[in-house]
């Protein structure tokens, strides 16, 4: 049977999982492909703590040019992390004639567009399925099962962290804090939570959806990014009254020639299929021409589910080493229609807004005076019981505003007397 | 630019719209995959009704053969339907070299494992993506996006006509005629609807989805197949009312070395994926070991939406003939862990059971006693208000229970004197 040889760089949780399905589904791979696929080095240099599968100590090596310059190696795993050496070793392993896979979603998102073209120049290709939504076969739905279609939005939930900390608080009525020390004491959140709170993960992988989608590179700067850690518990209880869920999502929409790309909490109807998506769970929703709108769900983490999107990757690979098969642009071409990014200030939604106010008469007809004012037009309003002794939330649904006229307006209400904390302001999306 | 010629039997709603797509998207495709493909002709008996796409007259022919018999043909679509001559065709073509690519579920599922027999031997293969779940590459995701993985079950919504009727019922309250009739109206079901409503539709899908995860065909009579049309607007309404939604599923079960295979209407709670499901929405939950719960969702029919998946196989199987690539068993193996099928006796499950009593003192008692003596464990009940005249739906769930258990029981109930109807009886599915 045919050999395809591995070099893997990076032993942590995924690249151990990697090797510990290659070992224990040995046999159903290559009964299944006809190929076998061999972990021939492993690049580690921490070797301190200890992996859930044992290896032969001469695999490894604490210098990755011993994987890049074997020309015995077909395929580099890169699992490291981070941008920096994760780029020159990927560089480098092309250069020398191996195709890739990677999990690197920062990587990527920030030098895709060099990386992909040097593949392509060299005839080589890099896999990515495992760095959006882990083991949920994402990348390869999109890329072959929907290969004719066109998309008019890609959107979901891809930070399982965020997800499981807004699951919380909307189940047991926590706080933002007391949700995150919750994900940490469960180990699905780091002791620096920021990357994943703050939405520049799911910018990550947006920007890998929109290069799927659409063909493009977006860089990070590019994508409105909005964190969660501003989430109240009062927000999430009203939104709980209004049949709404608070989602992290990351959003690529098509309106018209111009691409829209934003990572914020969003309110979605209880009755929407990501409204169920809960704890760790990722889904992503793509809207194509051909196949209609379809759901992608799944565990956005954990070492199996990364692992065995790696393994995908591999076998993939494996397949069209062997039949001397190329693609170098993984089926993804630009899709033209599309001129530019749209301007933050042109976006348009509808939106949940919260004023606290003081209670007296006249307050709602100061409010929505200076929102009639700025063309917004109030969907529903809600006067609340009091809370914290003088302060009366207002909580307003609104039609399809611009966000420049939302910013306008509010920035505008909250310096009337009335109103005695920032008005908040969350985006809603329809079913 | 390498040519691939296909052959098209059967040029319906389906077929006449994969000829539009490679005809609209023939420079998409072909960017993508630096192939063209090209369809050389077109057998079609009827060519009275009108087709959304032009065709040059000379591409038809009356003749199967002229397709199956040209030697610049590399694969034929068979889009006819129906067991014979179906069958016939698919096979003649493989032996003559021909790849396949079919919707065909009620022919695969009868007579899969020799048409694949056939394949594997002439070196062949046959795509099916399109026979379930239309354009949601499920088939793909399974077949090689979770390529590692071992599943535990796999179920979900596989007929759309019944998921229409079942989400009309919930939402307008109306009967399972009228809701039958509004599908019929609207195009969603056939006049002749018994395929779809009786689940005989969903088994054939179960059928393929059972060879697709476990690599063994089972036929059609060893699956435990009830339709919808006994379902009743009351028992919808109190499920509602319990936080559940009824639902046609399909489903697959692994339980130790058995493997289960049945198709019934089930009642999940609301929270579940499956219960937002609406429509003639299709979604398949997959239970794998590494890439963890899954799910897999998208509209279950449709001219563009199944002839996406038609048109993503054909662009696997091109890229594999260009490589002389050949994956006969498609990445299918037999899970040898299963040594037979469950028989209908030993399943389990928690069950909704509604009693149409009698309103007299001790009928509960009498009901409960019976239950208690086949070890049957009440979890809840709720006695209802009187409904015609002189009847008391009872409603009670009952703990995982043996269906030869809960048979005996109801039918010794239902031959007491204070049982007016025949007991109703529906299985349910936790979160």
């Amino acid at each position: 049977m045919k050999k395809i040889n591995v070099g893997l760089i990076g032993f942590g949780t995924v690249g151990s999982g990697v090797v510990k399905i290659l070992h224990d589904k040995k046999s159903l791979i290559s009964s299944k492909i006809g190929l076998e696929i061999e972990v021939r080095k492993i690049c580690e240099k921490d070797l301190s703590f200890k992996r859930n599968v044992a290896v032969a100590r001469e695999l490894f090596t604490k210098n990755p040019a011993d994987i890049i310059n074997d020309p015995q190696i077909d395929i580099v795993i890169e699992l490291i992390g981070g941008v920096n050496p994760a780029k020159e070793y990927i560089s480098e392993a092309i250069k020398k004639g191996k195709s890739i896979v990677t999990a690197n979603k920062a990587l990527l998102s920030q030098h895709g567009k060099e990386l992909f073209t040097l593949a392509i120049d060299k005839q080589k290709s890099i896999y990515f399925e495992s760095s959006v939504g882990a083991g949920i076969p994402i990348i390869k739905a999109v890329r072959e099962g929907l290969v004719a279609n066109n998309f008019s939005g890609v959107f979901g939930i891809v930070n399982g962290t965020s997800n499981f900390i807004l699951s919380q608080m909307s189940d047991t009525d926590c706080s933002f804090k007391e949700a995150l020390l919750d994900a940490q004491r469960k180990g699905y959140a780091e002791k620096d939570p920021r990357l994943d709170i703050d939405g520049a993960d799911s910018a990550h992988k947006l920007a890998l959806l929109v290069y799927l989608c659409y063909g493009r590179w977006v860089s990070i700067d590019e994508i409105y990014t909005e964190g969660i850690s501003q989430i109240s518990p009062l927000d999430v209880n009203f939104a709980n009254e209004l049949g709404l869920e608070i989602k992290l999502l990351a959003i690529a929409k098509k309106e018209s020639d111009e691409l829209e790309v934003r990572v914020h909490p969003t309110l979605i109807p209880k009755t929407h299929l990501l409204a169920s998506v809960d704890g760790i769970n990722n889904a992503i929703y793509v809207e194509s021409d051909l196949a209609g709108d379809l759901l992608f769900y799944g565990p956005g983490a954990g070492q199996l589910s990364a692992a065995s999107a790696v393994v995908s990757d591999l076998v993939d690979l494996s397949q069209g080493i062997k039949a001397g098969l190329f693609r170098p642009t993984l089926n993804i071409i630009k899709d033209k229609s599309i001129k530019r990014l749209r301007k933050i200030d042109d976006f348009e939604s509808r939106y949940y807004i919260r004023f606290s106010a003081v209670d007296k008469p006249g307050v709602l007809a100061k409010i929505s005076g200076v929102l009639a004012k700025f063309g917004i037009s109030i969907a529903s309003v809600t006067q609340k019981e009091k809370f914290r002794a003088r302060e009366v939330p207002i909580v307003m649904i609104v039609h399809n505003a611009k966000e420049k006229n939302l910013r306008q307006a509010l920035s505008m209400i909250d310096k009337l007397n009335v109103i005695k904390e920032n008005t908040v302001a969350i985006r809603m999306e329809e079913a």
